[in-house]
């Protein structure tokens, strides 16, 4: 089974996924891309996929059968087991623990070819919301600390099926890049009593420069020190730690926003791969058993995506260093991105 | 000019490299990769590169002509600039200074097609030297925090010519990866007296487990919570904290593992990309006026080279949270290439 390390120099978690199989020589440069004739994700084929966890089904539907327009299954492959204990370990000057998790994939359309520039904003928000209701359900298993909802979309970003599609990882650690900026938000509190995000939101909606576009409830912008070109975070106007707790209507804005800037993105950079993480609290149940830092977090933290257009390749100065080198300045991004026609 | 912007966030600098004049249009999906035509590395074409800085010549030959081996250039397009102040300043949250810095290529080859694997151990060694060399040079500028000596080799690992070289960047900042790994080398050291990385290669190194290989005064192996398969560091066996201090016999006992570990990366993976960067130890000179920790880093830091191949695709999920999915368990993959033949 797989396992979770920790490197005590970079002081991150690793997770070693040996059960998928494969050798070493897997990875020899010459090998075919595998071919995708037959889509598992398709509506007619969901027999050749694990059961459903959950699905939004037209009323006579029956689970794991067509009739569906969302749907959330068990990764075939998954990174991380459900079942077991974490076993925490040393080992010699390491640290181990067994790699216990949940990996779920979110189908996000029974049609191969439709992805969120595609969809209605009703659509897109039965995933979002199909999102909060598999966070909600994670998050009653106190050995998962995280739950991570994360979408590759293309081949630059990672994606191994084109049929749209997220997943979601409940992991028994918080992830070292969302932890850095919990830390970061829980300072700012400490010295200002107030929301570090919304201090930077209500100085960037002043400003104005770095703003993409805002509807009622969200704002999508580029921030001051974006790592890549047409980086965009999207963040709720209003102050929220936790994701899982948006309303259908919070839900529908959200929708409005993230349709309006990938087809932002389609039609300026013609449909870059993507990434798309949501950065949401950890889970109460899991991380609060650990340290005492949970009092503040409604107050501290404030849920965001960040969404990264993966259109420059990543040299081994960026790997290396954690420096990054963005050739486009965000303020010139957002306004190509402002001015865009779509 | 460019920028280095500081997100209060993640903490991390980014340069903002603007002047390297390209719009946001450039990013467009469709462009041809330019051709390689006309090689400006090769010798005979010096009169096509900025002035030389630095080479290892032949007795009889002259500055910005042939007769070299290694060749040392300010970056035609440099991401930072050497002239001026930091000039650092608050921008509304943020934090703002200036892109001074240097930037620097090394030209490995006079020879078009050839790499560490095709060269000589001495021919690797002048490499070595060179980086030396330019560090102990920058270093006495006390504006430059940290001394980052780095190469991307194939296009998948970031590197825009195909011709052998290195790049040098002198950053006015300590990376964030490395200030972490020195905060925890620090930490060690505060315990127990001892260095961080000696006590791990020594764990390393009675194990067996994770070694690639060995000589006199090197090790290369993978190390235990390894992001990337294949992932392989290389230290000095002895405790030394400063790269730029070694001596000739040292040089050449690196160039002689350096050289086993791209051949045996070559002969088993088919040349994948890979990325080489140096972890040194930051600038005496420019770091110190900052904090007092440099007093003990001397014992408790250790340098060594991070060598990645880069051969899965990273998605999403490791941008997004700063875990890695490593498929290859590091034991299998260090017998792996201990075990090739080269």
């Amino acid at each position: 089974m797989s396992e979770l390390r920790h490197d005590p120099i970079q002081r991150r978690w690793v997770i070693i996924a040996t059960e998928r199989g494969l050798n070493p020589t897997h990875f020899h440069m010459d090998k075919e891309s595998s071919s995708e004739a037959f889509c598992p994700f398709c509506e007619g084929n969901e027999d050749k996929t694990p059961k459903e966890i959950y699905a939004v089904r037209q009323p006579e539907s029956t689970a794991d059968g067509p009739g569906w327009r969302v749907r959330v299954l068990p990764n075939k492959f998954p990174a991380l087991r459900i079942e077991g204990d974490l076993e925490r370990k040393g080992v010699g000057y390491y640290d181990n623990m067994r790699g216990i998790g949940a990996h779920e994939v979110v189908v996000e359309t029974p049609f191969h070819n439709e992805d969120w520039a595609d969809m209605s904003v009703a659509n897109i928000s039965k995933i979002m919301q199909a999102y909060t209701l598999r966070i909600q359900d994670l998050c009653n298993d106190s050995r998962f600390r995280y739950i991570l909802v994360f979408k590759n979309y293309g081949k630059g970003a990672g994606a191994s099926l084109s049929h749209a599609h997220s997943q979601i990882i409940a992991l028994p650690v918080t992830p070292i890049n969302v932890a850095v900026e919990l830390n970061s938000a829980k300072e700012h509190y400490h010295l200002k009593e107030r929301c570090l995000f919304c201090d930077i939101l209500q100085y960037e909606i002043q400003s104005g420069d770095r703003i993409i576009r805002m509807n009622e409830r969200f704002v999508a912008y580029a921030p001051y020190a974006s790592r890549f070109p047409f980086e965009t975070w999207i963040s709720p106007r209003y102050h929220s730690y936790d994701f899982a707790q948006s309303s259908a209507t919070d839900l529908t804005y959200l929708a409005e926003i993230l349709k309006d800037i990938v087809m932002r993105l389609n039609r300026s950079l013609n449909q870059p791969p993507y990434s798309f993480v949501l950065h949401n609290t950890p889970n109460i149940r899991g991380e609060k058993k650990r340290i005492n830092w949970w009092e503040t977090i409604r107050y501290d933290w404030h849920w965001h995506i960040e969404l990264t257009p993966k259109i420059t390749p990543i040299a081994g100065f960026e790997w290396g260093t954690g420096i990054y080198i963005n050739p486009v300045a965000p303020e010139k991004a957002a306004k190509y991105l402002r001015e865009v026609e779509i």
